[in-house]
């Protein structure tokens, strides 16, 4: 009778996301991304939508009872390596998320601050965004802001690359132990921005990225912020990490499955080469 | 400027689960299950639970509309190649699910007819097992119950593998347009035994399973309908489509990912080598 050949746990990521049915953001997606850097996720779901590749259609609201819950059900289980927190939804579940965190301070962890889906839908309440800058920003390592979130969480004016600096020492000022980065793949030239926590001293570097021409552009931020959580769990250095985010975001935007009528998923698995994914 | 290199379209796979946490099973290790074998997942949330390796702690159902509206959003964008159902939880559930259903006869669709958790949680209500009964066997072209599963719905006693080939017999006379495998993970000597719906005619065969040994079995259930789903949509013929299914699940036991203090998750990704899962 055979047993497993493997010896070695895997490290345990957490993704604190919202779901996706069409699996090409949320929770799902970070799973999926998760499980192609070898790493292995649990999720707790903070909200449900229904949505395709053609936009959100609803969100449903989740108790915070349920997520607080599910969180300690994981944490006693499978404790977390890093966490990655993405939609929130309403304030309610952003408090459960800022008790839970506020347990795993030695843990990396990512927030992607999402406010609104590329579609347009509102993905965070006002309430929501209090709790996001008040108790959660000032307890996780890294966030990963597009402009539009950069611009909402800092207070300033983002239109383009030379804002984006900016934005981003605002962000570090009001919590010095975060690093940022700001993501461009909106920008003609996608590169993102990554400015390193205060302790950690040193100039914002770009990181450049590459266009792609494809519609499959749907949980690209999922990806990036998921991305690098696994890397840091991996004991990756920040930059190093930042790097191997972007290197597999734009990977996946190169292998995307080209299934749906609007901006499709990208490619979760392409680094471990399954036929289509 | 790069654009993808993939021209050819993958496959979409609708997973019609429950959500675990955990990720063991459930949708999550659904679509897991898919993107390993090149397909594309998209999933319908039927019920929520709160449960680690160490068991199910919570379920909580989903409004039957929830489940409607997302089929119809999914459908609609990203139409089925197969589709595998699992937990449906409640009556009104099943219902949406059965209705649903009746649209999409000429594609592959496989029933894991899940009733309990292994930690003996019930994750279907009395109503749900009529509905089940009267109106979503018979709209199925496969059916995958371990032996608790096929003696409820055959009701015929199945203690020890004599009894299997008797229950699947009894589930093809009442259903016999179904495909039946009767999954013997759980026996001394973990074979599965098939047999063809009456149409095709033939025999039942089994399907030599080989003991892991190993604590990581959290999902194999789910794992092995969907694998089977996977093959389906992409041509396999029955029997082939089977085995591949088990020769799946085989190596997903071997490759587990080591985490948890109960019974672990298998290595969902371990054909496409990622380092851990």
């Amino acid at each position: 009778m055979r047993g497993p050949a493997k010896t070695q746990l895997s490290k345990v990521i957490f993704a604190i996301a919202g779901f996706d049915p069409s699996s090409g953001a949320g929770a799902t997606a970070d799973l999926k991304t998760v499980a192609a850097l070898g790493g292995y996720g649990v999720a707790c779901l903070t909200a449900l939508t229904v949505q395709s590749t053609q936009g959100v259609r609803r969100t449903e609201s989740l108790p915070a009872w349920l997520v607080r819950e599910t969180l300690i059900a994981l944490a006693e289980d499978t404790p977390p390596a890093a966490i990655k927190i993405g939609m929130l939804h309403t304030a309610e579940v952003a408090e459960a998320v800022a008790e839970f965190l506020a347990g795993w301070r030695e843990v990396p962890t990512v927030l992607d601050p999402v406010l609104r889906s590329s579609s347009g839908a509102e993905l965070l309440d006002a309430g929501g965004l209090a709790v996001m800058r008040q108790r959660i920003l000032p307890l996780v390592g890294w966030v990963t802001p597009n402009l539009a979130e950069a611009a909402a969480l800092s207070g300033r004016e983002v239109g383009g690359p030379e804002d984006i600096p900016n934005a981003a020492a605002e962000l570090r000022r009001l919590y010095p132990q975060l690093n940022v980065v700001v993501t461009g793949g909106h920008l003609a030239k996608p590169d993102d921005y990554f400015l390193r926590s205060r302790g950690s001293g040193g100039e914002g570097v770009w990181i450049q990225g590459e266009k792609i021409n494809t519609t499959s552009t749907h949980g690209t931020g999922c990806a990036f912020s998921t991305a690098l959580a696994v890397s840091l769990a991996h004991g990756a250095q920040p930059e190093e990490a930042v790097r191997a985010a972007k290197d597999y975001v734009t990977g996946a935007l190169l292998h995307s499955p080209g299934i749906g009528r609007g901006r499709g998923p990208i490619g979760h698995l392409w680094r471990v080469g399954t036929s289509s994914e």
